[in-house]
């Protein structure tokens, strides 16, 4: 189960947006596996997507298509990635949304296609085409939650958030999905996650909105830093709230809505982290005064992907030197480690290059026996700054990563 | 047990070294934790140590003492590894080699000091005090294979490495022992390793000898992407063999002992890997086709330190797709993924951007089977080419260093 995980939200709908979910049977006979996304005409769509050189076919028919026009429905399978495929991989991906076209009667680039799964196997075309009628007989505005456990694959909980906000006297809303558990240190994009809202804002605006939104949330994650193949995160502003539309960073209105996106990003992509695999901890990374942001995420993911750290984390073991280890190969020039400080919760572990005299054992264990632990290191150099979350190492990483395809 | 295990090796002494092992008790009583080598007048040494900013208080010493002349005594301890132990640190590491001296009648930079175990914990000095004239009184010329076991943490095997050459019809020795099974990554240096020879080496080109061994040896291994606080690897020469000193790399009796340094380096590194902390397989990255080595190697660590590739091995199962996703976050720019090639021992997994249209499940499967793995990446943009050694993850990884200071 998730690290304090309170349940799926209130999924408030978005006007303009309807899902549909169903099984496939892909991988796994039974389970809910399919999911159409429809979107109304006249909506914008911004999109950012893996940095992964072996992106997945449908991630690049999706960039295609989008450079094509704005799109209506958005088709998403688990069970395969449909990643690793080559030309096959692609020209299954265009049958599925040639299908898709078909059913709703718009044109196949109106499409975009999302998979995630096992890497490497040809995606099974039939079964999904077989299971469309029932994705698209199913669509209702209401579908988020169905949606948020379609697009499950190892989550062991779905995730969702959604806000509301009120801009000049019009309440608006965000709603969101995400899924991911393994392979997430998502470079640029996230795993899988869909937002709308309808507040209406023009489509470069969107994209910056959603640009800004996912690089501190998605992009400041890390279960096992394994960049995946197939994220994607799109935003979707379908413009139904009776607004004039928000063109400019500048419009009083802006800030109040980027600031609702961020916060589902960041609450899906906390989910994300909480769910991700074999977890046991929620862990808050932050490194303060560093000469820029750069340096300062490098000590950060150095000490998250540390196998060493993590395990600790999971013992709940305050063996606080793995963390000094990890800080000293990060690989940062000319660092003072006399100077620099690291507190775990509020206890000092080490000053002056060294075991902080008055540390106390105890201090930290209680800290450690916490399910959320953040810890905190100021490298005393700049006044650059930088925030990530991960989670711990456990038997069940391992298990569930051993029997993936099993 | 380690991948592979063969037992110890034949360990050759060499002419003008004697060991000496003893329990100190540092961590646990009863074990084998500190060991004494002792090295005749008039012997060079050369050295290499960790990159880790936080190096521990022996690192900072050994190398102080170093400049200041040839060592004649190397302190070895387990148990505790004086790391992130700031002044007190270093004065305690000061009182060990002060106490050496005495015994042994020599001045206080004649001692190496190195240390091994828990990071950030005082080192207990009086214990290491009590012991020493008990290694003392062991030191004999056989006492490798005693040593090899005294350095040992969490390794499950001993690691010894010998062999002889001949260079001017006179036979010289090489003989070295290591430690390490986890925090292995070694930067410009590795864990803990000792080797010595015979032959006659002038001191600046002992010192090459030694970083070019180590470059293709213990920078070649890891197991968990830590790189230790605490690595150092030393080379004697005693200078024992009746030969004239050599002084050059012209020297055409220079490559034939490199090559055995360099074989017993080897030996010693990947028995480290096959000795991962709960390693089942031993695993040798090779990528060839690159534009320089420093990307072939990015590509290789990137493969070696994935979770999600380590663990599938750890399952003996052939998901090769977390292989290429690992080389496509790699970070190589402008690499062209349909051009790449990846074998699995003798099996083409991909090519032309996707799955081997010949690929065999069954033929991947029987590779994964074994206990020695070989993964070949060509990336068919230049000659440059580089290897790597690795092991697997699995649960007795997590286990070790979830249990590590219970």
């Amino acid at each position: 189960m998730a690290v304090g995980w309170k349940g799926m939200p209130e999924m408030h709908p978005v006007a303009g947006i309807r899902l549909g979910t169903t099984c496939a049977g892909i991988r796994v006979e039974g389970r809910r596996d399919l999911v159409i996304m429809e979107v109304e005409p006249g909506a914008v769509c911004a999109a950012v997507f893996t940095r992964n050189l072996f992106c997945a076919a449908p991630v690049l028919l999706a960039r295609e298509h989008l450079a094509l026009g704005s799109p209506r429905y958005l088709l998403i399978n688990t069970g395969n990635a449909n990643a690793g495929t080559g030309a096959r991989g692609l020209a299954d991906a265009r049958t599925c949304c040639r299908r898709v076209a078909g059913l709703a009667g718009v044109p196949e680039e109106a499409v975009l296609p999302f998979s995630t799964g096992v890497i490497g196997e040809p995606l099974p075309v039939e079964k999904i085409v077989e299971a469309l009628p029932a994705a698209m007989g199913a669509l209702e505005p209401t579908g988020w939650t169905d949606a948020a456990y379609g697009i499950m694959t190892t989550d062991t909980v779905p995730k969702g958030a959604s806000r509301r906000v009120t801009l000049d006297g019009t309440q608006v809303t965000v709603t969101g999905i995400a899924k991911g558990a393994g392979m997430i240190r998502p470079d640029m994009a996230t795993m899988l996650a869909f937002v709308a809202t309808d507040a209406p804002v023009e489509a470069a605006l969107l994209q910056r909105c959603l640009e800004d939104a996912v690089n501190d949330s998605f992009n400041r994650i890390t279960v096992d830093g394994d960049t995946s193949t197939n994220d994607a995160c799109v935003l979707i502003s379908t413009g139904r709230a009776p607004l004039s539309p928000i063109t400019s960073v500048e419009d009083p209105r802006y800030p109040l809505l980027a600031g609702a996106v961020r916060s589902v990003c960041e609450q899906l992509a906390q989910a994300i982290v909480r769910d991700g695999e074999g977890a046991t901890k929620f862990i808050t990374i932050e490194v303060t005064g560093g000469c820029d942001e750069r340096e300062c995420l490098q000590v950060a993911y150095t000490i998250a992907h540390s196998p060493l750290v993590k395990t600790a984390f999971f013992a709940s073991d305050p063996n606080w030197g793995r963390i000094l280890a990890a800080i000293g190969r990060a690989g940062i020039p000319d660092l003072d480690i006399g100077a620099l400080t690291v507190h775990l919760g509020g206890v000092s572990l080490v000053r002056d290059g060294g075991r902080d005299p008055d540390y106390r054992e105890e201090a930290a264990q209680a800290v450690m026996d916490r399910d959320e632990i953040p810890i905190r290191i100021d490298l005393r150099r700049g006044t650059a700054s930088a925030r990530i979350w991960t989670c711990d190492l456990s038997h069940d990483y391992i298990r569930i990563n051993a029997e993936y395809r099993t």
